[in-house]
């Protein structure tokens, strides 16, 4: 029996709705972000990269990547096992204790990835609580999704960062009855944030726990790089705080921070953290210091919130659709699946600028978008080029720019 | 409300049970394995790891660290986001080569880790296959199984390696029903071996696809590091193909190998792939520069088999009470978890020796034991110490030798 055909139909159909997707062989330069070199078919060449999740850049800084290649010579370059099994090596334990110090919370435990961290923490907490309820923003990460589904509890979604909504499905819930609220702070496709302590407010008044994803936010706001609930000293009322160190720090790994009895229980009790080997030492050095630096130094956030700005203002002043957020991702709307892909592959191939469409499933359809996140380390000259590229884009694919639209009104 | 007692009481159980498992604070010394520092109560202190799955010591490999340290110093730290949005590095795409070459398939695809790429890559495939029914091996891991659950299929477990079980279930689905049988080649807490040929004979009568799990055997067994199938000349009967990076090959991630239509579906579909930040650029090099290394050279190979030799002679002349295996994990088995624990503690604190106790839930009630895993870099002199230590253990906890066995008959 053949069982190609089954995955080729699979694949065709994604051809037929054009969701096809091909990777861009990218090849970064350390000293020289976010200029990378794109392995196109017409070989090599330098290009921008302006949708990076490096979002301060920190996976060049010189202690990041110091502390890596100092103890891969020192330590070599793989943990050799489970955390259990020779895995837990002393860089990772210092990075935990970094990471607790962090949030402000007892405890951290380092996962492989934000993405493992929420599918089998989510899962390990909700299946020890008797009974639980979870309750779960609708545009929660598919990470949070499948923690809620490996759960295998009852789940309830409240329209996202609906607060009306969020106390309707509490206040339905039995009284005394175990409820998980689950959000994110910044969502990373809208750039919008949750109103965390008034979600707090609703778990506290409904006997709710609460489970926030800062995965978009970590190291970049609040004083020490805590995230959005730091900046709102709302970091204790929050009961578990996910977080990555993919993105703003530079590395790779994902965490959980809470109370000693939270943390010890998903070390114990989680398969997906369990049954695979530790990160590499190298690995844990280098989000350390990352996470270390980034505590003491504000010139990172200062220069992504700069550039950011500086971003917004030169894009929405050239007419382009930008969505209004407060937050350092800037989404340029396309609002249709093949304009999408046909403005990104016009940037790349035309104007050496390297933004990936952003389609359904991750995104609603007819929301499609360019997804923009400017960092300290794009120059003013970056965004002039980047604001010009758009417009060139815009008006040769035949998309609306803001004056037009408004002509035509 | 407070959640915590939900918490506590479960790891109240796991302490009345004598499951709770405290992790050993270790600082691996590359140039110096399987020599490591131990951070333990009394201030660092030189250990010996008996336990590590870096099993070739290919983690402290020159070439293996050179390419780390280098990369890390052209590229940077992390990869920067998903493999869709900027994400898919260089070496990224090298590394997939590199692996499908190996195992001599059309493509692979690298997943954060081998966990991941069962429970993802499984998850997926059987998906994608309409009424798929499972066929799984009692043992297989609880990446597998998760993988399993995942798909939401109906499945079927057949006895371990057992051919006549295999086939029964088999012949009793309908005719012309995909099925997908899942097993491994080299079982990590046995040490035994499926037999590979025999399974795809049934898989090939009954119309069942086939999916194994290498990740105890990429980099040790075939004359390229292929695993148990490249030994066997099976490679090409099997249709999926799943390893990790972070055992043999002494970095970090997991991998699937197949028909180019099967590793598009999962790279297209794969929730677990899709919504991940990929691996660091240095990552993907050390390993591609570890596999590689492997493939040419044998000497790693024939020095784990050599001293995995001299430590079952060495263990079975003494009396220990050895599982039999055909592979390099050696097995003493111990019957109860608090035996098992006090031996670990003792071959610590007073041997230097460091080996963790596997108990419930890794393997059965019953069955506990040391998992003795001998690498090409432990010498004579750490194999006749390590036989001493645990004859003194034994000793001094009671535990039967096989020569008292004996004498008891
Ligand atoms: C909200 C959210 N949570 C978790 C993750 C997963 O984090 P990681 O990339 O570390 O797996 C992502 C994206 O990658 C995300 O957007
Ligand atoms: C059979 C088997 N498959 C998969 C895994 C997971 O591999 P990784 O450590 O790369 O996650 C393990 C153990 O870790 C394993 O024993």
């Amino acid at each position: 029996m053949d069982y190609t055909p089954f995955f080729q139909a699979a694949l065709d159909r994604l051809q037929a709705e054009r969701r096809y997707r091909v990777f861009a062989d990218l090849e970064r330069v350390a000293g020289r972000f976010p200029t990378a070199i794109w392995h196109g078919p017409a070989g090599p060449r330098e290009i921008v990269v302006w949708c990076s999740n490096d979002y301060l850049g920190m996976g060049q800084h010189p202690d990041v990547i110091g502390a890596m290649t100092h103890t891969a010579e020192r330590m070599g370059t793989g943990a050799g096992g489970t955390r259990n099994i020779s895995g837990t090596s002393h860089p990772v334990v210092e990075l935990e204790a970094e990471l607790a110090d962090l949030h402000g919370k007892e405890a951290s435990l380092v996962l492989t990835s934000g993405y493992v961290s929420n599918q089998t923490g989510i899962a390990t907490l909700a299946r020890l609580i008797p009974n639980c309820l979870i309750v779960s923003d609708e545009l929660n990460h598919n990470s949070m999704i499948e923690g809620v589904r490996g759960s295998g509890c009852e789940k309830v979604i409240f329209r996202h960062n609906d607060l009306a909504h969020l106390e309707e499905l509490l206040a339905a819930a039995p009284e005394g009855r175990p409820k998980l609220v689950m959000f994110e702070s910044v969502y990373s496709m809208d750039g919008d944030v949750a109103p965390i302590h008034a979600i707090c407010d609703l778990a506290e008044r409904y006997g709710a726990m609460t489970y926030l994803d800062e995965v978009h936010a970590v190291g970049m706001y609040g004083p020490r790089g805590g995230g959005i609930a730091e900046r709102e000293a709302a970091m204790d009322r929050v009961d578990v705080i996910e977080g990555t160190l993919a993105k703003a720090f530079g590395v790779l790994g994902g965490y959980i921070a809470g109370k000693e009895a939270v943390i010890d229980a998903v070390r114990s009790f989680a398969p997906g953290f369990i049954f695979t080997t530790a990160l590499p030492p190298a690995i844990a050095a280098a989000a350390a210091a990352s996470v270390r630096h980034l505590k003491r130094s504000g010139a990172e956030r200062a220069g992504q919130a700069r550039q950011v700005a500086r971003t917004k203002a030169a894009l929405a002043a050239a007419g382009l659709p930008l969505l209004d957020t407060p937050t350092h991702i800037v989404p340029v709307m396309v609002g249709d699946a093949e304009a999408c892909k046909a403005a990104s592959d016009r940037l790349l191939a035309r104007h050496g600028i390297y933004i990936q469409p952003i389609n359904f499933p991750t995104v609603p359809r007819g929301t499609e978008r360019l997804r923009i996140t400017p960092t300290p380390l794009h120059t003013d000259a970056h965004v002039a080029a980047l604001a010009e590229a758009l417009v060139e884009t815009w008006t040769t694919l035949g998309l609306p720019l803001e004056r037009l639209a408004q002509a035509a009104e």
